[in-house]
This record gives C-alpha cells, sequence and structure tokens, in this order.
C-alpha cells in the first residue's frame, strides 16, 4: 500500500509506492555499455593523461605500479570550475553571475584497472577515504569557498571510464540541495535544540528496520524516506557538522562500513550503476550544532525520473524497510525480497 | 569559458560550463527503445485497457475511432496516489507519515498513435490544454490537495508508451521544488513589490537573447541559469499565479507557442526525449501577488546527471543564448551551432 513519508532533514514527502515495484525490475540498468577511451587516463604508466598531481598516495614501485601509488589526485582535464583568480561578481540587468571559480580535482581510487569498490581490500578503502580528507580540509581553508562535494558516479551513462575514479568539487555558492538540508536542520534545532539527524539515528536505532551495517562510530542505513529505492546513507553515530573534523583514528572503521554497503550493494542489486556524495556543512564553519555530515549513495535502477525532475516529487517503489532487509542480508533483489 | 549564473527564482546557482559540451553531443540520448506494449492502452478500440472515462473531448465518430473522442482521461492504472478516503497523518517515533491520497489521471493526448506533440494541429493542441484546464480547475476544488502538477515523459527511459500521453498528478503537500520557488518568489517579493518573473520577462525582453518564441499574450524562452541543456519555459506575459486561471479565450495562443516550441526542439535536437511540467501556485489560492506559473521543460540530453541529483548542483554544457539562438532559428543542433 502507498504511502507518503516526510524527510525529516529537507522537509519532503516521498512517495513510497510498491505497487510500482515492477517499473523498477522490469528495466533494470538499461543503459548502454561504457565505451572505453584507449588508453585507460587512470592506469600506471598513463599519469601523462592527466595533469599534475595534487596528492599521491605513495606505495612500493612495482613492475605494474612504476610511479608507485595507490591513490593519485589532479586536477581534473576539463573542470567545472577553475582554481585561478579571484571571485568576480556582477550583475546583468537583474541576473547575477560570478566567475566560475573553484577546485574540480579528479581522484583515481585505484591502480587497479578492474577493481570494484567492493573489491577494495580495507587498507586501500582507508588510503582512498584519508585522500578525500586531506584534500577536503586543504580546500577548506581557501576563502572563496563556501562547500566543497566529494562524489563518484559509477556506470554508465554517468561516467565513461570503468577505472574507479572519483571527485572532489569546491565551490564559491552552498547548492540549493545541501541549502535545503541545512534549513530543515536548523528549523529542527530551533525547536529541539537537538540535532534532526542525531535524533534520527537514536530513531532508526530504535525500530532496527532500516538498518544495513554499522559499528563503534559508523551506521549505513536507508533514510526513512528514501527518494530512491535502496538509497543508502552513511552516517558519524556522534555528531559532527564536519567531514574535515575526521581524525586519521576513525578511518579505519568507516572504511570497514564503505567496504561493507559497497559488497551489500553490489550482492543485492548485482553491481548496480551508482551516485554517492558527501553532503557535509558550509566550509566557513557554521552549523556546527545543528548539521550532521554524512553519505548519500542512490543506486541509478529506475527509468521515471522524469518526475522527480520535472516537480521535484520523489517517488520509490520499494520501501525503504524491503531494501535495507535486502542489503543487510546480502541477498540478491527480486520480487520476492 | 564558464560561468556561475544564479536563479532569480529558486536561488541556486547553475554552472554554465561550455568547455563541457562534447559530453552533451557524443553521447545523445543513449537509451534503450520503448518496447511497446501491445495493444497499445491508448488507441481507439482498446479503451477498456484502462479504467473508467473522468473527462473526454469528443468529436465525430470514425470507423478509426468509433469512441469519437479527441483526448480522454481516465485513472492511472497504478496511481502513484489514490483518490479514496480521507488524508490521515501519523507519526512513528520522529518520523511523519500521510496516506498516499492524491489523484493520478492520465490523460491520451491524441488518438492517432503515431502523433508527436510537433505534428499536431492547432486544434488539437487547443483541445489538450483546454483538457489539462478543465481537470486542474476539477481537482483545485478538492480541499484535500494543496498542489497539482500536469507532466508529461517522452521518450524512453522514462514512459514505456509510445503513444502520446501525459499526467495529472493532484497531492496533498507542496513539493520540495515548487516550494523553493515559492520561497524565493516571496522574497523577491518582499524586497521590491514585485513578481520575479513579471521582472525576468521584462528584463528577458530587453536583452532578447534567449526568447525563442513569442506572441501577445505567452513567451517561451531559455532562462537565464538554465540547469539543463535547451531547458526551455512558456509563461504568461501577464501576471498569474494559478494556471486555473487561465480563460478559453488564451488557450489559442498558448496552443500555438506550444506548437512553434516543440517543432523547434524537434528540429533542433532531433525529437529529443524530455520532462514537461506545469509549475503553479499552490491550490489553496495564496501567493497570489508573487508567484507567476510557467511550464518548464527539460530535454533530456546529457548523460551526466550523476551530479544533480546527488548534489544539487547543476552544470549546463550550453550557454542559454546559444540554445536559444538554436531553437529560434529552429536549425539542427551541432558543434557550430
Amino acid at each position: 500500500m502507498s504511502e507518503l513519508r516526510r524527510d525529516p532533514l529537507l522537509r519532503r514527502w516521498v512517495i513510497i509506492a510498491p505497487e510500482r515495484r515492477v517499473d523498477l525490475i522490469t528495466r533494470p540498468r538499461s543503459h548502454p555499455p561504457i565505451v572505453q577511451e584507449t588508453p585507460c587516463p587512470f592506469c600506471p604508466g598513463n599519469e601523462h593523461l592527466n595533469p599534475q598531481e595534487i596528492y599521491v598516495d605513495r606505495v612500493q614501485r612495482t613492475e605494474q605500479n612504476p610511479g608507485g601509488w595507490a591513490i593519485r589526485i589532479t586536477p581534473d582535464r576539463k573542470p567545472l570550475l577553475r582554481i585561478e583568480g579571484p571571485l568576480e561578481r556582477r550583475g546583468i540587468g537583474l541576473f547575477d553571475l560570478m566567475s566560475a571559480t573553484g577546485a574540480h580535482e579528479l581522484v583515481t581510487d585505484t591502480p587497479d584497472h578492474e577493481a570494484h569498490w567492493a573489491d577494495f581490500d580495507l587498507a586501500q578503502m582507508e588510503r582512498l577515504l584519508r585522500s578525500y580528507l586531506v584534500r577536503y580540509r586543504d580546500l577548506r581553508n581557501d576563502r572563496r569557498f563556501r562547500h566543497a562535494v566529494i562524489m563518484k558516479n559509477y556506470g554508465a551513462p554517468w561516467s565513461r571510464y570503468p577505472h574507479q575514479h572519483s571527485h572532489i568539487v569546491a565551490m564559491p555558492f552552498v547548492p540549493r540541495r545541501i541549502d535545503d538540508e541545512l534549513i530543515g536542520a536548523r528549523e529542527y534545532y530551533e525547536l529541539k535544540e537537538r540535532c534532526v539527524l542525531c535524533d534520527a539515528l537514536q530513531e532508526e536505532q530504535k525500530q532496527g528496520e532500516r538498518i544495513i551495517a554499522d559499528n563503534d562510530e559508523f551506521v549505513a542505513l536507508v533514510p526513512f524516506a528514501s527518494g530512491f529505492p535502496f538509497e543508502t546513507w552513511v552516517l558519524p553515530r556522534r555528531h559532527m557538522h564536519d567531514f574535515g573534523g575526521l581524525e586519521n583514528r576513525d578511518l579505519p572503521k568507516l572504511a570497514a562500513i564503505f567496504q561493507e554497503m559497497m559488497s551489500k550493494l553490489r550482492t543485492t542489486l548485482q553491481d548496480p550503476h551508482f551516485s554517492l556524495a558527501l553532503h557535509s556543512a558550509p566550509l566557513n564553519g557554521e552549523r556546527a550544532e545543528d548539521f550532521h555530515w554524512h553519505w548519500e549513495l542512490i543506486p541509478h535502477l529506475s527509468g521515471e525520473i522524469g518526475m522527480e525532475w520535472a516537480t521535484g516529487v520523489y517517488f520509490n517503489p520499494i520501501s525503504p524497510e524491503d531494501a535495507a532487509a535486502c542489503l543487510r542480508e546480502g541477498v540478491p533483489f527480486n520480487k520476492a525480497c
């Protein structure tokens, strides 16, 4: 039976419509295959195909990996935002413009052309997260930037390359989507003097139905008002508004949650295409009491995204409890699950 | 050269990144073909495949169309929202739920299985718009509903059927996306005591670069901070917050704009897949001074939507001026355009 659920953070109503489940499973990942660019710009030996390194996590040099790197971060070859120059603002009549000033960094997640995130060992996942953290902290110091996102698109048509990579983008504005979260979090805080996601986490633990993996420090769950089937979030248990505030000692447990989540998603949804993004507070350090950083992962399963795009109304044909049950148990998704 | 543009209504920054244009044109509409369900549930003679009619625009009966209809509206076979019963609200711990109460109507846009919107004659387009208006006004009277949207998805994977159809959905909440517009419109009004889209229209006429078609009553344009390549809006010239406030005498001119826009889009983008949605004020009649109804059309051209989905940051590889120039002239889009 359909129902409407309200997202406590975005204050957005989502249609949970299990009758529409057929739309999901009859057309899974109906995308064309990735056409591989040759040679692969992410493979060891082809480092010259991307710009100068910003950051490298070094490992033993080998014949296959003569550069001896585990993670490599460079500027994007075609950056959405450019690091050079001051931030310039102007108007054209009533319209407002800024220079496209920002950072757009490209992360090679692994030297192994074939390795999926779910194949990473804990050490590699931890290296990747540490690299994110180093770059995030560095970009936070640039006063031109108001927000930074770390994101990954896996699978066509969202990504052109099978070799695993991700993006770090720092921008001189706070995206509308994050701003909606900030407003929701602040209004909840003004009412209760508590963080909405701290409260939601406590409620999730009490209800239990939507948690898929957890440890002392982190939780992976399918949120109550998921806008997309099998949407999955990773959150720190303790209140933290800023991803950059993580300590290196926190990374093994975060790596473990990511690895477990990726492995379950791959099993349950048979290697789904997905988008993953970090949602953290604005870079200027404000909103420390009420915002709670988290990662959001959206598998690209359903073709029917026209409504979300055009109207902002989300409908989701898989109840979050069903999705969490499949993922928690690590069983392949099918009509019975 | 990239730049950032601020949407005056949504107050959202968009990255206009022409360097990324290649991403658009190397992978146009990379979707699988529509698999036609047989028999077509929208064709004359197969009326029994959809539920009981809610509204029909009658024409002469013919051998091909024994039911004698030009437009036909029924409930959706698998409605996202259900018309029956009262709106029920409850909580589960801190989470909020409502019954999935609403209306979900399915519009058959034409009896002709092959006709594209751009093929419609003005009379058929006017009939379609009149049908929308009749249903919109009727749904507005139901006090359970706060918002109604009229929307159309054309092309896979957003629609399963080649026969042209559209949806009318009335819901007991205002979608986040519309709410963002309402907030933007109100803040502008509070500052200036003028409607933001009335002002933007005036500015667009002055600048001229982004208008693609217009007449005495309506304008079709590519908005200044378009989040998607070739995004196109249709607005009334005079201030109107409520689509239901249109008069029948306004429909010929609206039909003419739609037909012209559809024809130009088909020529320029070679029959693009698209989503179209009406954005009108909440149904309770408030926001009369500051909101301005409009239709938004988004062609589905670019594969790189992971970022928009995951973070709410939009980037658009075609400047709105370039898009408008192609559409205005009705020339096919290519690298030179």
